[in-house]
């Protein structure tokens, strides 16, 4: 298959080291692509309005695992990622395609209960269907979701945009889908041994939920518009809060300095954390999939947020020599490790 | 995995069939969706021009087969089958996202190859890859590409605007793909039984390139503005010319007479097709992938077309009451069916 007789496995690179490695090459020739790959959608400048385009795979096996997700949850799930990261540039989600790949042993009644989740998802968060591919597959299920969402140039938020002294705004709470997943799985062994044990599931709902229905937060990103505020720099938390700040402390070149005391952790997770010995801090900076939102503002802006709920401050941006930093509860401060989710 | 106990099979509908029975639940909420699911690509009124939006999912071992495939040519014809369905609306391609899952049993240098096939479309069809997504797969690859395109509203050309005294018009030739796919099958088959046989094929080198390396018409749209012919309808012939008629004359509420000798087959494709004992012109309407373009035109632009390279004409659009029928070379006319290529 490969022309040369050198072969690097796709491991070594890490997802994003790989993309950048295989797209280095690619020029943009159209003055109407003002932000390509790098962000979490891609900007169009369709002039009166700029066109904010995001795309997403889901694979069966990898993304999700058909013994614990129902089908409906999904197609939900797939739609709610990508308007996810529209709401992430500060841009309002229009239109999806949804392409799917089957396998035959998917009958068409589980075909229905998948799109009753997208079309679920695309009231909730109102957008239109307008197109998609439908094909075979010789194993499992591949979902692809494209979203295309408006917003004015003058209103996008990018990555690159945080500034020493800003503050570091984090939304909802963290590390409970990390943990959703960890109960889901355990169950799926448990189940595996001991057939007929039917899990009683009902004190885990709220963090269950987080894993198997996230929602994106449309609410913020409306309640922002509504006080006034642009964050300076802004990106969905769908790999961890860790992962995600480097992507921003990058972008941005800056520093930071995170506070653990400001991270919000719901208490069933605190609780579930403990459970299964893990640190709830360390599920909330590397477990992924709570799609809220990380996004930094001037602090002149500070007073404007203080009456919106589920907005919580956890640091500053910091100038980059000082590299990214926890601050822990006991007040000491470690190097920031970025570990989110790595599919490779 | 169904709420019900009903099971009803996919491959009991059909592609079409089953998209329509997924989406038609569906409304659209947006204005700007002009046109959504059911034509080459969906069209979005982002004044003061339109967006035009189409994608498609790759799957390993449905439309491509790695044994004889090279990696190249697969990125490029994944980029080319996109395109082509922007072409199919009058629309201009601008930008695409590229999306893959892949096994670990590929290397860095497999994806570098994939990469610059994708490198080379962007360079031929000048658009700009913007964005897509990266993953693992448990086996396999899946490769899917949105192309976003541009046009003028006026300018536009869906599959539902065929009247009755229209002409039908074919590019290129037809049948050559699925022939070349004929042959590729079949130096599997035989290299699976005597390895070490080295296959020639340096005498069908023209259908080989035709399944592998397929381009969009391009060149056509560019011709056809350029002598101020705007078609009345039109679609890119990806699963085969008689599925594609039957799309426009159900759209349009037309019927149609195609004519056998207006139909262009590539001589080589018509010798190969002997050679395998089938008959050149079913090649033609039921093979697929040949990426060429069918459209009708106004009979009063017939002579705008004259002095244009690779454009046939080959029938007329009839009233709805007419059906859809081929007339052979031997003067017969038949009832033309439709059997494109079907993935379920």
């Amino acid at each position: 298959m490969d022309s040369t007789n050198k072969r690097t496995d796709v491991n070594s690179l890490g997802e994003f080291a790989l993309i950048d490695h295989l797209t280095h090459a690619f020029d943009n020739i159209h003055p109407s692509t003002i932000k390509g790959i790098g962000d979490d959608a891609a900007v169009l400048d369709y002039a009166p309005l700029c066109t904010v385009v995001s795309t997403d795979l889901l694979v069966e096996g990898i993304h999700f695992d058909l013994a614990y997700t129902p089908l409906k949850h999904l197609g939900y799930k797939s739609v709610v990622v990508n308007v996810s990261d529209i709401y992430a540039m500060n841009a309002t989600p229009k239109h999806i395609t949804v392409s799917i790949a089957i396998s035959n042993r998917y009958s068409v009644e589980a075909l229905e209960e998948l799109y009753a989740g997208i079309h679920a998802a695309c009231a909730e968060y109102q957008v239109d269907l307008i197109g998609g591919d439908t094909t075979s597959s010789p194993k499992g299920m591949t979902i692809s979701v494209t979203a295309i969402g408006q917003a004015e140039k003058s209103q996008l938020v990018y990555r690159n945009g945080a500034k020493p002294g800003d503050l570091i705004c984090i939304t909802g709470d963290l590390g409970a889908a990390y943990l959703g997943l960890q109960i889901l799985e355990r169950e799926k062994r448990i189940w595996a041994e001991h057939p007929g044990v039917q899990p009683d599931l009902q004190e885990q709902k709220y963090i269950i939920g987080r894993q198997l229905k996230p929602e994106a937060r449309k609410d913020v990103i409306e309640a922002l518009r509504r006080v006034g505020v642009k964050p300076t720099s802004m990106i969905d938390i769908s790999d961890g809060l860790a992962s995600e700040l480097f992507h921003i402390c990058r972008q941005s070149n800056t520093g930071a300095l995170l506070e653990e005391d400001g991270v919000p952790i719901h208490p069933e997770a605190q609780l579930m954390a403990l459970q299964f010995k893990l640190d709830p801090i360390t599920c909330a900076l590397s477990g992924g999939e709570d799609y809220e939102l990380l996004f930094t503002i001037a602090p002149s802006d500070a007073e404007k947020l203080k009456y919106l709920p589920e907005i919580y401050i956890a640091g500053e941006i910091l100038e980059p020599e000082h590299g990214v930093k926890l601050q822990t509860k006991g007040g000491n401060i470690h190097e920031l490790k970025a570990q989110g989710w790595q599919h490779f």
